[in-house]
């Protein structure tokens, strides 16, 4: 990701955490995370997020969405002696389309990103307003997009380990280095 | 604590909840928790609070504090294999004084509860306003009081067993009932 990218997405998200009343101290926000998960298509394919506390305890981060970004589908696999990351996703603002494993939810709400369709495999379908949450544990496939209005999401968490998430698709790269220009 | 009481306490909690944005669903406004400690004294020292997840992994909640109530001195001890709770308090909306053991600070802004006096035993400061955190490691007494505005703080911590804490007052219980009218 281009460094000017990167810019333009963090101040989108600074901006969507001030609309939603959530403060972020000046050095937090200079930490926000821009994912694209070298995909090149971050409109479509893509998180924003801040994480607030990762220990070998517990973990919580705060995630945006632009209108109709996902999250690609990932898992969280055993670590060492870790059966793996078990998340809470809590939906703050907008709205959430959760996707996990299980029955087949007919006619998705979803817009899966053209050209990936490979990678999006699970769509039991979940959705989340504000206040609303799910759990979901280790092991399980998942991908998740925001409504037409993005979407803010709390996460909560055991320890996190990103670089061990396992991607559907084999394309990702979860820790892109932001290219100066 | 008596049902009218409980239930002006809801009240204001979620009001304090809707002013900041913060949305609960109705079945969760239903079980916000009141904790008067069994102190009667719940203007001055008590809380409000609703738990979002508590699993054997990681805990979220939400706690309200009224203008000045001060949450009292307490410490999170070892339990079995646990090493005892370890909290993040992450400051949301209003201003939040915390006490942790430490080097006492001069002339702390909280007021402490008259009549109290000898249960508020450490008074190293931290002043959190929205978007500032603190961690507070097992083993740790710690107390904290709301500004002149009350405060609404995140806790994220590994698993809660309130049942365990371990208060300087002796008259306090954690887990009091509400008495029907
Ligand atoms: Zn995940
Ligand atoms: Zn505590």
């Amino acid at each position: 990701m281009k460094r000017s990218e990167y810019e333009s997405a963090k101040q989108r998200t600074e901006e969507m955490f001030a609309k939603a009343g959530i403060v972020l101290t000046a050095e937090e926000a200079d930490k926000i995370e821009v994912a694209g998960f070298g995909l090149n298509d971050l409109e479509r394919q893509g998180l924003e997020l801040i994480t607030y506390v990762n220990s070998s305890r517990y973990c919580a981060k705060e995630l945006v969405l632009f209108p109709r970004q996902s999250c690609p589908e990932h898992l969280h696999p055993p670590v060492g002696d870790d059966p793996g990351k078990t998340e809470t996703f809590r939906c703050r603002a907008g709205k959430v389309f959760l996707y996990v494993n299980g029955r087949s939810t007919d006619g998705i709400q979803a817009v899966v990103p053209a050209g990936s369709e490979a990678y999006y495999t699970v769509n039991h379908e979940i959705v989340l307003e504000p206040g609303q949450q799910y759990t979901i544990e280790p092991g399980t496939l998942h991908w998740f997009q925001a409504g037409d209005e993005g979407a803010i999401v709390s996460e909560f968490s055991s320890t996190s380990r990103d670089e061990y998430d396992i991607f559907t698709d084999p394309r990702i790269e979860r820790m892109p280095v932001i290219e100066e220009e």
